[in-house]
């Protein structure tokens, strides 16, 4: 069976489409009709690229290509990785012509798209996420950006790609942990907008937890449409794309006091949809089933160890406050969700004292 | 007799106001006003800071403002100054909602409109330019950035301030090497589109000279009307925008052979239009007009040595390379621009090569 899917984010003038295939990148697709100039510069890691560079590269005939390969990990979210491909470009004379590829996880598309939106003040990008979590949700949508010493994505840009090219294929050489942490923005998505597809992910989950080619596709594309649909509502997020960070304020609030990298990025989501759904209010048993789909996807229910200071002041640094005030994404119920500056203090120190 | 103007720069939902007064800010301007959040920080450098710092923040009442000095000069355009920013950014606790004000001339309100451009993704940003060369160009228009040690605003972002203002005072304290240079882009601007302005400027030029504040208000508000509405035309710099660039790629060149602050901008753009205008179809006494009015600012009309190897390579560096063809802003005549990639290469040589 031959899985293809194709996915319009619609944005005027800066619109792009997201291709998702099973071995799209395997010598059937000519990635270069992206590329307008005649050069390019491809992004990757130590751990992506010797899986995959070469069959990228294989993509791009006729064209000048680069390549700079960055360190692993979340670690490495910063400004001085900018800076690396920011000098590659200049030695490698790229110009206002030049485009710029992330093959990747979520930080090599986020520290690469914001490189793009930095030289020469933004030349073109196209993102070639390797990972679950980036192909349903950082690499579609525009947000770039660098972690700060003193918070998550601090600084960067939006930027929209130009293309947006998914091969399930490239997911077979992911592990298992970061496979699962992916599931977790998935759930996300259902969880903020879709109950028809959080009733599918219940019944699903084991099918998508062995990668089942059809379940992915069907999972991949519904997350794409979802995220793709939320972005051109509001691109710069004034209010509902502010849904898609459901669980990220305590998620952010997680990572940063463990230390980056410590927990996944998903994984601190997993837990942080957890709080936020308790601190909605909603039926107990709501909760109950998120919990479930969680566990179910392989993913941790229960909060780590943070001290009430650590959490309030790693709650009061993240980026969805407003006029000072406090704000959170919280669920109506599975399925409907909104954002606020309205909730239970009481609830919200219960929660995040509870050492349970 | 009080001054005052107001244009507004065109661009939809973010057209804004550029307002020009002589001692606009002793007092009478309520700046806040155009500060949604409560909170704003103040970037300046070492050497204005000491002059206008006070004043401006008496008009800044009931906000809560922070205030950062940089170093001044060319050398100090860089990510460095970018980071301080956004480290004083981050130990402040701004937000999406704070404000960040650039006071002084173009090296910090091109450092400051990057470092807003990237906090956050983007927060608002107002520029109050302090040296003639950023009251008529570089503070209107949105291109912000900071230099690259291989090229000049390699590394940027277009990013709108909010309100540009104009206090014509500040320029008392401006020493005269830089108020010339400041005229260079004035003359710039006449030459490009305005035959009637580069006339006056004949006129006019020796009262521009002496400060005059009828002459000088007249020179701001004109030349600030013809980057807004070039700007407004053509934000993003596909084409129109370009000819702002007259004089630039032989400009640039001069800066980076030299190092960047051995020349002045406006003294490096100043011979880069007396080179530009001779690669230029056009009669060499036109060519003498302009290098006479540019003789009469004060500014240099002679290329400095720089050997022909160098400017090669530095001319090739520049940005305004599209499909590695090298394109110049040439004059049809005096009054009238066009941008080309078509150009007597033979009289480029003799330009680059002719030491005389």
């Amino acid at each position: 069976m031959k899985l293809y899917h194709k996915i319009i984010v619609d944005l005027d003038d800066r619109s792009y489409p997201i291709l998702i295939g099973n071995k799209i990148l395997d010598g059937n697709f000519n990635l270069a009709k992206f590329i307008t100039g005649p050069d390019c510069l491809v992004v990757s890691n130590e751990t992506i690229a010797p899986f995959h560079m070469k069959l990228l590269l294989s993509n791009l005939i006729d064209k000048k290509v680069s390549t700079i390969e960055l360190m692993d990990g979340e670690a490495y979210k910063n400004i001085e990785s900018t800076r690396l491909i920011l000098d590659k470009l200049v030695s490698s004379n790229a110009n206002r012509d030049t485009t710029v590829i992330a093959l990747g996880g979520g930080v090599v598309g986020d520290i690469t798209g914001f490189a793009a939106a930095c030289y020469m003040r933004g030349v073109s990008f196209i993102q070639v996420p390797t990972t679950l979590l980036a192909q349903v949700d950082s690499s579609v949508g525009g947000k770039t950006g660098v972690n700060h010493p003193e918070g998550k994505n601090l600084i960067g840009a939006f930027h929209q790609p130009k293309v947006v090219l998914i091969d399930t294929n490239t997911l077979r050489t992911l592990p298992d942990r970061e496979y699962r942490a992916g599931l977790a923005e998935v759930i996300k998505h259902a969880v903020i907008c879709d109950m028809a597809y959080f009733e599918w992910l219940e019944e699903n989950i084991q099918l998508l937890i062995s990668k089942d080619p059809e379940a992915l596709a069907h999972t991949i594309r519904r997350s794409c449409e979802i995220k793709a649909a939320v972005v051109a509502e509001d691109e710069y997020e004034a209010d509902r794309r502010a849904t898609l960070n459901f669980g990220h304020t305590f998620g952010h609030a997680i990572e940063h006091c463990l230390g980056y990298g410590e927990w996944l990025h998903g994984e601190a989501v997993a837990v942080g949809m957890i709080m936020a759904a308790k601190l909605s209010d909603i039926e107990t048993d709501e909760v109950a089933r998120l919990e479930n789909l969680i566990r179910a996807a392989g993913l941790p229910v229960d909060k780590p160890k943070i001290s009430f200071d650590d959490w309030f002041k790693a709650i009061g640094m993240d980026k969805k406050i407003q006029q000072k005030q406090l704000r959170f994404v919280l669920l109506e119920r599975l399925g409907k969700s909104f954002v606020t500056s309205s909730f239970d203090k009481n609830r919200l120190l219960n929660i995040l004292g509870d050492d349970d």
